[in-house]
């Protein structure tokens, strides 16, 4: 039997539908010529775009803002060893429409960290990838339900 | 009340204690010029460096091996809005000796995805951050049980 088989590609659709069921992922960003990993609250919005929800301040939104972005979600179970990670690259913007802004603090994610203003940074998904981990007992598929 | 207080920057002995207690993190390197991130099963050996569990020929290995690699691990809960976050910055290399590969297939952490033939990976740490949210109410501090 061969066990890569526990392995499966996700498609794009699949991998935004998974985002969309967890709260938090992580941003990738640069920091001292370092690439550095904050844990962020975000939501994916009605148009695709990744909605996160940073305190105003940090020096990962001044990072993010205008760069093409790294942005990674998981759901891992380790007692089973399986679940999945979804890795989303795209153009990340701050949110500086001030009816946009007003909306997405109404409607929007909370940021982690309470601050006294809070900014919100979308990022376009242009390159979606992922992959499920699954048993090979059944080949069921966590998260899905189905079968592809 | 300044809502700051709800972060808690960590001291290197509290991120290493505390990476030892999850089996998962997510490693950072670049391909195809991006970068990209993927959990990977690991643990803090007795000497203080990270034994990452990997798959062997994957591009990932290819890709870490004699670079310094970003490896990040958390524990967040959603509903409280606490935990912490640890990132690692440090020389990655693969372990070559056939006495230590031999010890670490009996000893070490097992990767998530079961494979032929397996792979570690040690990461050297040489720049260690993290920090630890906690909630205003009674400045408990997650995963530590006592206060700084």
């Amino acid at each position: 039997m061969d066990r890569d088989n526990r392995v499966q590609t996700l498609s794009e659709a699949d991998c935004l539908r998974l985002l969309g069921t967890v709260p938090v992922g992580r941003v990738v960003y640069t920091e001292h010529a370092l690439p550095a990993v904050l844990p962020v609250a975000f939501e994916v919005g009605p148009d695709g775009r990744l909605v996160l929800a940073l305190r105003a301040g940090g020096t990962v939104v001044r990072a993010l803002d205008g760069t093409v972005a790294a942005f990674q979600a998981d759901r891992l179970d380790p007692a089973t060893r399986t679940g999945w990670s979804v890795l989303v690259h795209g153009r990340a913007e701050v949110v500086r429409d001030p009816a946009l802004h007003e909306h997405l603090l109404l409607t929007g994610p909370r940021p982690w960290i309470d601050g006294e203003r809070q900014v919100f940074v979308l990022l376009t998904p242009e390159l979606v990838s992922g992959r499920e981990l699954h048993t090979c007992a059944h080949g069921a598929q966590l998260g899905t339900g189905r079968p592809h």
